[in-house]
């Protein structure tokens, strides 16, 4: 009968919505109930009973190796949320991994909801964000030591080294978000003319750039 | 006396913060001394005595007509934050006056740290957002319409009538911040190599955009 | 047979709450599912999937025109919260369309859950609020002002020119809610000994004050 | 020396603020410095150095017993947040004593910035608030029993019994703040056509109030 | 049919969650729906239909008279938040009522989530708490006193008195939680040796406290 | 004679607070001044010219070799707060690097102001927390795992490798603050009576726990 419900649900839908700061109870480990689907589609609120929880509930082992750079730019990200990690829900953190090839490249990108602080774990990274200003702040950082991203703000990676770099991301938000300037801005399907006018670029320059970041045809 | 301290304060160039929620006070008014200069270089903590504060004090004026559009974009915009409106600091809110020539672009940019809801006082805009997912949510508002934008989205308007169009945006923060993506991403002086890269564009094409964004001389 | 969840959730006469702060999802538009009656009964958490959100969905048609003033106090006012706009649910804003006749008056209120700043669309408005401390700040305001009202102060307004007024209210929260001074005081049914004593009234004005606002019979 | 600074802060009237939630430190004593005078101009940020604190600092006194009752509503309010017992700020909580005589009556009155549970000590009290839909929730309450008054919303007390009554108020604010209702309307110096209007009383009656409410002459 | 989801909630042991700062509507009463067994397992969410709350919502009347004090530490302690008073959910705040014989104590112990105001009601206490710094901050304080614990601040208490004492505490959390440190530490199963090495205990003295605090049996 | 300013402020002992979320300025360090002695003194607000903020400003490389664990725990704790990295101000994150010999321990301990993301960077870890109910969740994790404590609850880590031991840990906060279980409770000068009641140990024993810890000695 249970099943019933959750079948209900999915049919439904229904996503839930929650806030970051300040949970009321030690923490809210989301039910999946009985089955794995639900994970991805009932997002965030009914949790399981504690007295369930177990210590492998709040241990993360699947980011120990690294994922396979896309070609493109020789970089791969693993964020880590609740989607994957369940337990961090409302407890206003999560991470990510990211491996980068030699000349890697993470593109200009930020995260709407949290303040990042990145740590190289092996090699040698230019990294670096533009504030609101439009101020640059860069450096060449390498094992050990820490870069910190204000929340929102635009930044970028690229490995600059001989081999393999590896950055270890914190955030203090349960989903920061990330929009992915390139193709946010050329892979949404604004229109041609405003972007031609925003960017000073002509038509068919920005169609390339369309066709590079995968432009969705949108029907106004 | 009170001159130097003034003095010391501006020699200093000292900067304060504050955060937007939950003031324990009704408001607090920046108090910028016998000196006028110093309301831009002391920002935000000292409050005027609520009983030295008038009506005038909680009331706007500069924002009934309209500013001179840019010749690149044919858009003019008047951003209303404490520094202009002393009195909105601490209270969550400030607005924004916007001024389209037919044909004219607010190119793509994000406020990291409020939501915005833009009413068309006049004309006929193409407005619209694109979420983290990729998602564009665009259409043409026309006078009396209220489009809304999530906290962070990039978003952009373009005049699409005959006739001069004026956008009236309220924020949910007393100093939203904006990222315009061209400039932000073309002017600040990231390392070259790494915008080729991210956009898949050539050195060349990259130092165009970056000679029209005012790309500064960084050194690393 | 989603119906009937959607049924049994109307039976229950369930409510959600959430609070306005950070959001730790993009938007979350309510999803009212197939019954259009579910809109007033189930207020808040179930999101829409976001991949069937419109532009439409962020885009408020419904503030263009004027209501009809009540014949009272010469006013009438649109609050276009989440219950008219389900898209500001989670994002922190709202907004409201206020019409004054000349002479017309919005008596004091307050709205307890958000700073306001009111835009002047049409006319010529007195318009003030009061602190904590008893100060009144009022003044007469015209099209294009902008006059803030800090969170949850007593504040009221008046038309005191020869035409029509129009005014714009924006919020910094979704569900701002409103305490209309007289009526809340003495359309409530406090016990009328109480209200002689604190407002130093007669028995009879008291009486006559509760018949102009609807006192509900109470019983203790 | 450190007078002299005292002394230009003092001539500079100086007020900070800050928010009540989440503080950074464990807690901050506003440090009033070697001048008493400064407690009540300088109000919030500089902190004692955590070392010079004592229990003292965190221990309030002066509650114990009664005020003096006003002799127009037999009662009498005793509000301790930090401008009494600094070591509240930044806590986010505060208390207050309310002291009735038989009939005494606290007016109808709303705190902007918190939810308040009061506990009676002593006594019979018809206690009650009304919420923004215009609901009465109104009961009399004895020794021992707590009502909550929901942050913002309208509430009021009257000692029902034959002997003293005795309340303590406890807040979720390190400055709840008051407006007393019958004071904030008809002792501001609000235009007397609005209120007629808004209260459907004639210009003698309003001005009758405006008499008792210590009206205060405003020049617009 | 209503019962039968209440009963699928039941299987399903679904527990809710929400944050304590800033809701977005006057109030949200648990509502408990047909089954009183619900209340205590499903936690948080949905709000009874504000027109069918009544005054005895708001009001508790279960603190007036002691509770038995453990003989272990002559102290007993009642908590009230919403799983015993519902209308406290979303207002953030709760109370607790601590009952002393002489000699009693409330051992050394933290709320994670709330400041703390305690009132002392009757009797001579001793009270206290250290700081992250390791100061302590301890007195005898009486009848009328008020002491602040700081959120999340290690505080105690003793009766030193020669007659039964009460404390009446007040919390800006809807759930402050508590952890009493002797049984976290040596009642929950940490590995011994960890806790040898940690206290500088042997491990038959770390057995004797296992056993005095109920030490659970834990597999790795 | 900006150090006479900063002369005076050092004498003051001033000490500024700031609460973590929500920032409205992109960033804001702190501004030591001309004098390398106000880092210490003068905590947080005033904030460098963002003009004069550099790269540097925003990477910490402290925390790239081992600190020197202490004899008696076999632990080394290195936490980088604003006090070491001062661009963390106002950014709502911090972190710590821990080294453990073979068999040492970080006794429990808790953070009331953060949760913490535990990364192992080398060796093997014995590792868990304690929640509100009592429930212990503890593992051995191993290089690449990450284990999360939620915001407050005690939580304690032990070398149960051969070789040592790194952890990095994230914060959800830019000053977690750190209770060391027992320091805190036997070092601090907490009634004797009230810990033998509290422990249920014998007056000897707890004298030498406090021994142990460095029990100030503290009057009434």
């Amino acid at each position: 009968m249970a099943g019933n419900l959750i079948l209900l649900l999915l049919l439904l839908n229904i996503h839930f919505t929650s806030s970051d700061p300040d949970p009321i109870q030690d923490f809210c480990i989301p039910d999946s109930g009985p089955s794995p689907l639900l994970q991805t589609h009932l997002s965030t609120y009914p949790c399981k009973n504690p007295s369930n929880a177990t210590a492998a509930d709040f241990t993360f082992s699947g980011a120990r190796s690294p994922s396979k750079p896309s070609p493109d730019t020789g970089f791969a990200g693993l964020s880590v949320t609740p989607s994957l990690f369940p337990a961090l829900h409302t407890l206003g953190m999560s991470f990510a991994r990211a491996d980068f090839e030699p000349g890697g490249v993470n593109p200009p990108h930020y995260h709407p909801r949290a303040t990042e602080t990145a740590l190289v774990l092996e090699g040698k990274i230019y990294s670096g964000f533009v504030d609101s200003g439009g101020r640059l702040f860069a450096k060449v950082i390498t094992k050990g030591e820490v870069m910190v991203f204000p929340k929102a703000m635009v930044h970028f990676q690229m490995n600059v080294g001989e081999s393999p770099a590896v950055i270890f991301g914190s955030f203090n938000g349960e989903n920061p978000g990330v929009f992915r300037v390139p193709a946010t801005v050329f892979g949404a399907g604004i229109k041609e003319e405003l972007l031609e006018k925003a960017f000073g670029l002509s038509r068919k320059e920005i169609e390339r750039l369309e066709r590079r970041f995968g432009r969705k045809e949108v029907e106004l």
